[in-house]
């Protein structure tokens, strides 16, 4: 049986002093001070300790059931989100307004790791349900506020996202899901709704879900599509459950993973529904939540890795498995542990490495997301913009190889479901999907987000590095030439690639589009190195001033250099791929494969 | 539900076309003509398509069973066990004085490609039976082989290869198995064995286990370790069943995939064994058999990717979803098919150039096999041992990347079990760990088979990449360009990753250990792009001689082109990890992670 330990030590590290978030000017940061940071992550890493990683394994070898209609959550599900909502884990980042605690993003989004690591189904009812409260939060009436939000910043009530029906996915202007105005102000919503995570569940006692669907005589395509709350049962003037509307469950899906979480198909029958912000703006209301969710996307990706990893270290020490070639380490045992070998620990390292800097990544993805919504700064939000579909793509691809790769250090045992690594891989895999499949990531990157408000945020993020290159240099030989030469590197090559689309895409599309998913990923090393390099600096910085953890910060320092050294490098690849252009990709008639 | 069509054009390409079968001096290639071969590749085609695949989803969903004792296998599992028997299926390459056909590896490995595509779980317990044959015939006595060879040939009788135990899986020098030499020439067994595949089934009235145990004041560690006959029955003298052994299975294993084949605890309490080989020589009787072995399970890498690209590619074309950004393709329907975005494009030609690649290579690995066994070539099997690590390691993760990537052509669906996306990818998972984990291929590459025979046969490998280079140059300006040049950048970083390690392996181990899994992928690399360069050669030659099949040709030198220009080039990045040594790898303490 697999175990969690929560990093808050490396949490804290950032936060304090990468992020050095008590210093910034957003409001609401200055009370986050150090004891609060570490009474947050210590009480949720105790709940989900204790409570959800000693489920992870029952969800996915029991899962959901569906019987007559109903569905049910494994056993324990029931209790340990009583406790979660007992705890007020359900709204740490809402609005006071509604019940939540109104704390920043970036300490929410560090929790949503830890449970994400502990029990990456179960944790997705909370998640879904802070989806829908945004959604509803942003667009919804002060009637509609009222009415919902309190319940769902509890948890009361969950909430889901219907999007996708079974011919379309990605190309939503498709949709066949009809909304036909009634007398009373709602609508009628017919359709079939598929992959409705947490669709239906025996752990809240109502669910809202928003659904997206077609007015009758809208616009075609996508321009026509709106976004309905419609409840599981409908809602009293007083706030109390009324009748049971009519949408109902016809089947949960057999899957990959994530067995805890119900994979619903959803029908509609002529279910009551209202329309949430203007008709035919659907989308761009899904759209305003875009950054947050796929944030959270890309921490699933990494918090699945993060647990791998730590199984997988503990393996690499208490196995012992042959002799260190360079002399016995461990002579009274006839063999040394697997981390003495030097592919084991370069598996270990490559996760390690991932998993630290994707973790810097994903706060600071967080931290510019609360300095948009709490300073109103624009340039905050196009640049996470710009990072969300590499946050997204980048961190949930490289999730999920170190995954395998932790599975890989326990041989047979890794494929064996009884150590629990299988099912790390096999959760961890869906993130790779849902929410924007990576590929529409890597589109979302390139063809929207380079170009968006004239290329000011792709050059505001260059810049970003240049002057952190420029201030950084010259104090420390040995930061310089490990960290910021391999940054400017690395940033070099991003540069060709992004000059290479501008030269060429607008010739020929396809030729951008053609090293879309090769550029996300060498946006994702430069991200990565450039947090290395930002953590590195603190260390150096914390080791000259004497801090007393010297090992934890050598130590951040050596990982660092592995990735510095071992990834990011990678980039010239990529460039190397995307300057083949188009035409290798292209060259076959789709009849002729 | 998944569908297959076996690749006999592919394959006949292959054999016809680039290793020209019929032109070698081998004996008994030249009994297999083009007519032969298409004989072979269509009736075993046709076993895999209508007995084979549609028995892959039932055995995964239904897995095999265990109660009280007794194995049982999924639904169909034993007619079609009987179909592949009657058709001759089983002995395909075995001796003739055995019942075998004495086919030529080469032939049997594209068969062996075909049944796994079709059902990798299936096919496993012939697999496993031709290990342990092959096992008997290399080491065992005239009488042990007349009696035991016959069935396994026919498969009346089953194989299994029992290595791994609870606390020991690459390092077996620590096994505790033990056998007490008896009064009659047998020994005692005792001891348990785990990871077994195909350790007990319902499909066959015997099964032979070999047994890897320790006699009694052996030699300590791996010197000391021998290998046994050990019947589930044992056999009378006359060839009869005889009464059962002391073997037994105390539990199958929840997996993360390959259901329908049993992976058994397997307990050995004093049944009887027969010496196979010589004392304490087990090892060495297990690894003449290795090559065989790792080349069949590099075949199930790529295996798995050839049938979930087949299927990717079908969905890349019936799904409509989104335009072209060129144009409109599909003007009739209200969206275009997946096949015409440049990123599903990029993902099926990276699918489509390592799977033929990859065959390329393995029909390449068996030639050189048969070209050992039939002629005693000595080059040829130092050769092909350097090259099975790489066939072993690469094709099989590189397979299991194809499968995801297949899978994610699907979006959602394919992660969902119904459209079978996930089996192939959890398939596929079990060839990267079984048969020597991927890290101990990258160690035996770089720690044994580099400097086997003083280099030798590494230097036979450039010498051979520099022969076909200097021969070809200068006929074809575009064959030149676009395959020679790669190539040739690739083999010269392929020898600069050689010479680091010489020059640093010496003085420190690690920096060779480290570099050993980028290693071998570079070698792979290198490997699939010699294999695009012969068959854009043979293709180009084909398109002058006015060759019938125009459109087979061009794609072929057209998916050539992807590898070289897009796969083959990430070479340096190995290589500058590589050159990073040890040191990052190695810096931190094993208590400091």
């Amino acid at each position: 049986m697999p175990s969690y330990s929560p990093p808050t030590k490396d949490m804290k590290f950032i936060l304090e002093s990468v992020l050095r978030v008590y210093e910034t000017d957003i409001p609401g940061y200055k009370d986050i001070d150090s004891d609060f940071i570490a009474a947050v992550l210590n009480e949720s890493g105790k709940l989900a300790q204790n409570v959800m990683t000693p489920l992870n394994s029952i969800g996915d070898t029991d899962g959901c059931t569906y019987e007559n209609g109903v569905v049910r959550t494994p056993k324990g599900f029931k209790e340990a989100f009583e406790e979660l909502k007992a705890g007020g884990w359900t709204g740490l980042d809402c609005d006071p307004d509604y019940g939540g605690q109104g704390l920043p993003i970036v300490v929410a989004s560090a929790v949503t790791e830890i449970f994400s690591s502990a029990n990456m189904a179960f944790s997705m009812y909370q998640g879904l349900t802070h989806g829908a409260y945004s959604a509803i939060h942003a667009h919804g009436s002060a009637e509609q506020k009222q009415k919902y939000l309190p319940k769902m910043v509890s948890c009361e009530w969950t909430g889901t996202m219907n999007l996708t029906e079974p011919h379309c996915g990605t190309d939503l202007g498709l949709m066949y899901t009809k909304a036909t105005p009634q007398d009373n102000d709602s609508y009628d919503i017919t359709g079939q709704k598929i992959f409705i995570s947490a669709g239906d569940h025996d752990l809240a006692e109502n669910i809202i879900h928003l659904v997206l669907a077609k007015i009758e005589g809208a616009p075609k395509g996508i321009k026509g599509v709106s976004l309905f709350i419609v409840p599981k049962f409908l809602v009293n003037e007083d706030g109390a459950i009324g009748q049971r509307n009519f949408v109902s469950v016809s089947k949960i899906e057999e899957k990959m993973g994530i067995h805890g979480n119900a994979t619903c198909v959803m029908n509609y029958d002529g279910a009551t529904g209202y329309l949430l912000g203007e008709a035919h703006k659907g989308l761009r209301a899904m759209f305003t939540m875009m950054n947050e969710a796929r944030l959270g996307v890309g921490v699933q990706g990494y918090a699945q890795a993060e647990v791998a990893y730590q199984n997988a270290l503990e393996y690499s020490k208490a196995r012992l498995q042959g002799r260190d070639v360079t002399g016995v380490k461990n002579p009274s045992d006839p063999a040394d542990p697997l981390i003495v070998h030097p592919d084991i620990r370069r598996n270990l390292m490559e996760q390690k490495s991932f998993v630290e800097g994707a973790r810097a990544f994903t706060l600071w993805g967080a931290n510019l997301i609360d300095r948009h919504q709490r300073l109103n700064d624009s340039d905050a939000d196009g640049l996470v913009s710009l990072l969300t579909p590499v946050i997204k793509g980048f961190l949930t691809d490289k999730g999920f190889d170190m995954c395998i790769q932790a599975q890989q250090v326990y041989g047979g045992h890794g494929y064996i479901e009884e150590w629990g690594m299988s099912q790390f891989a096999r959760d961890a895999r869906i993130a790779m999907i849902y929410e924007g499949a990576n590929g529409i990531q890597a589109l979302d990157l390139v063809g929207r987000k380079l170009s968006q408000d004239g290329g000011k945020h792709v050059m505001g993020f260059f810049e970003l590095i240049r002057e952190f290159s420029s201030t950084q240099k010259g104090h420390n030989d040995t930061f310089d030439k490990q960290f910021l030469d391999p940054l400017e590197r690395g940033s070099k090559d991003l540069k060709a690639a992004a000059l290479y689309f501008m030269k060429n895409g607008l010739k020929n599309p396809n030729d951008a589009l053609a090293g879309s998913y090769d550029f996300m990923h060498m946006f994702g090393h430069v991200c990565l190195g450039l947090m290395w390099a930002r953590m590195a600096k603190a260390s150096f910085e914390a080791l000259d001033n004497g801090a007393d953890d010297i090992v934890f910060y050598e130590t951040k320092i050596a990982t660092g250099r592995y990735y510095m050294s071992r990834q990011l490098p990678s980039t010239a690849m990529h460039l190397a791929r995307i300057e083949s252009g188009a035409d290798p990709v292209m060259a076959i008639n789709a009849a002729s494969f």
